[in-house]
């Protein structure tokens, strides 16, 4: 029992944990247990029972399936639904009209080799990058209502009426869900975008702002050259998440994209620009993860070289980290993003410094080559990293 | 009429190449259109018409939302569907007849309040990662199984018979596309993980095998020390795609564990080996990333120093790039994969030459720091891939 006792608790605080780290999960929660609760409700009620009859039944399901976490999914899945089942139910219809010309044995042939092509054809576009991204759902529902309603074409006499009510039950579900993902706290999938975009650029700024000072730092306080494991540690490691970011920006901003105007954003946002951005981002974070294999670099690197280049290096470093968080900042107030160029223009003159010390540098009787290759690594690798985040200015000014 | 033409001939191109690329996408939508036929004729049939009554239309839906393009999406969608059912349809009844005690005013009320909750609570379950991960969507399908039998309690009579004809269909939906996906040209999930595991070391590579000598050449053949950009270009850009693997690598490690054993693999052969290996070819990637960064630097190298450690990068390179290859082809052939050691250790003695190299060498009077820069962090990227490659080769040997 002690044994239960602990995982009940440890389940207990993970549901916790869950709900604090978003809370809009539960909220979500809640909006779906409503939109069931209404539909069904509606279903159970003797009056709408008789005029909807079984097909009540696919407003339960369509709310089930077409509620989503964010208003683009919600929108992007109900409209796919309506738009499937209304093309695909009208395609059935003249299905069976069609088969029913070859008389009592053909139909059933008929009906099969049409359910067959049309399945198999559909399914196929499925694998075009361009459906499977904003319309799978609505071909999966077109699949499912076509072959629904070519079979049960001798089944049902009244099959008009059956489709009439069958599409007015979807609508309900679907304008339920629509209405209340819209009107109760909402999750706007294009705000997630526009903040994800900007906290992942704060991601990265944090990091270059310590990383000056942490490679740097051993150099000046007590002369050993071996940078601790620990001071790597250190380092805020945000910005590793950004490396797998692609497809969670991706299906945010195809759900945008179904989003009506809100809030601070027209119904025409360029969500575009924001992929564009989270790509640039993802660039200077594979730099970064290049750079923090160099601090673990075990090969002992020179202090005088360090300390050469170590003036600009951290300007380059904390300039760039500014810069974004000034982008960032940018992103998020929808302002202006000219304060990041002062930054910009600092890192490109850090850069100029670098080049210099470099040139002017001398090699130590002490040291040689290979003791210089770290640090060169990282003053390199940081070139390229003023060269990423000036095109994300670019991208950002767009 | 001339733009439709070409609009046209342009559509059944990418068709054609749609097919092309992997012929598994046609079997798969002849299987999808196979499975549909066969339920729908079942249900067209009218003894089992009789037997099944307006369910039969359940395993249609059944066909159509399950059918995979993998054996274990379908295993894994059949299953969860199948067992979310039976449990969401028992759970169902208690809800009735625990309403019904509550008399006919009571019922809806205590029904709608049911409904409510176990919607709420099972949609925050599917924010777990765990459960979204193997069973996001059987926690769908219980929502759905269980708003209906509930709420059509008061509706019809025998919900008991009626909950066993829609299980029954939903069973014979589901056995159909386990079987089709599994007898009929199958396409295991399993195998494409450690297809794709493979090809991306195999990828990773022929990079590493081209990229010493397209960095290196220059120095050799004209004496030009810029890299034109051409050069860069000629390179296999194929690592790019490795960058973003990891969500497809997640899926299919996903689906590959519903699936039974088959051909060369056992029923618990161990995945998540593969997803380590993929991690690591990851890692590897973004370094590539970075050293690709360093042959577009705009500064000038010195082609001295660059001939200096020309010898020992260049074999560091082209040994990992066959250590790779080596692996890539014992993890495909699934054989001891110590022929890459040899070559590990090949690459691991290039890069002590490469220290002493370093370690000799001197400043030439015609050269500065800058001038070396770009070089000395090829090199010492070259490092870091050559303990990444090691790495992989011991996630391999597991």
């Amino acid at each position: 029992p002690d044994k239960l006792k602990t995982k009940v608790v440890s389940t207990c605080k993970s549901i916790k944990k869950l709900g604090q780290d978003d809370p809009r999960r539960i909220t979500h929660s809640l909006k779906v247990g409503l939109a069931l609760t209404l539909v069904s409700l509606l279903y159970y009620l003797r009056p709408l029972y008789d005029g909807f009859g079984v097909s009540g039944m696919w407003a339960v399901l369509t709310v089930v399936v077409v509620f989503e976490f964010t208003v683009g999914g919600t929108l992007s899945k109900s409209l796919n639904r309506g738009f499937a089942t209304l093309l695909a139910g009208a395609l059935g219809l003249g299905a069976d009209y069609f088969a029913s010309l070859f008389g009592k044995k053909g139909e059933p042939i008929v009906l099969g080799i049409l359910v067959f092509l049309l399945g198999g054809a559909a399914t196929f576009s499925r694998f075009f990058p361009r459906i499977k991204q904003r319309y799978d759902y609505g071909v999966l529902i077109f699949i499912l209502t076509f072959s629904l309603v070519a079979v049960s074409g001798d089944r049902v006499d009244e099959l008009v009426i059956l489709a009439y009510q069958r599409l007015s039950t979807i609508i309900m579900g679907g304008a339920t869900c629509m209405i209340i993902s819209i009107f109760i706290c909402p999750v706007w999938a294009g705000e997630d975008l526009h903040k994800a975009v900007a906290s992942n650029l704060e991601k990265l700024a944090s990091y270059l702002e310590g990383f000056g000072n942490v490679y740097f730092q051993s150099s000046e306080d007590d002369g050993s050259n071996v940078i601790s494991p620990k001071d790597g540690k250190t380092l805020p490691k945000g910005y590793k998440s950004i490396l797998n970011s692609k497809n969670s920006e991706d299906s945010l901003a195809n759900f945008a994209r179904w989003e009506p105007g809100h809030g601070r954003f027209r119904l025409r946002h360029p969500w575009k620009c924001y992929l564009k951005i989270g790509t640039l981002a993802r660039q200077c974070a594979y730099q970064i993860e290049a750079i923090n294999g160099c601090i673990r670099s075990d090969i002992q690197t020179s202090e005088e070289f360090k300390n050469k280049i170590s003036e600009p290096c951290k300007r380059m470093s904390s300039e760039c980290g500014k810069a974004l968080k000034a982008l960032s900042t940018s992103i998020k107030t929808m302002k202006d993003p000219s304060p990041a160029n002062s930054h910009i223009e600092n890192s490109k003159a850090a850069m100029k410094d670098l080049k210099f010390a470099l040139k002017a540098a001398s090699l130590e009787d002490s040291d040689d080559f290979l003791a210089i290759v770290p640090a060169a690594t990282v003053a390199s690798i940081l070139v390229e990293i003023v060269n990423c985040v000036e095109k994300i200015s670019e991208a950002v000014n767009e």
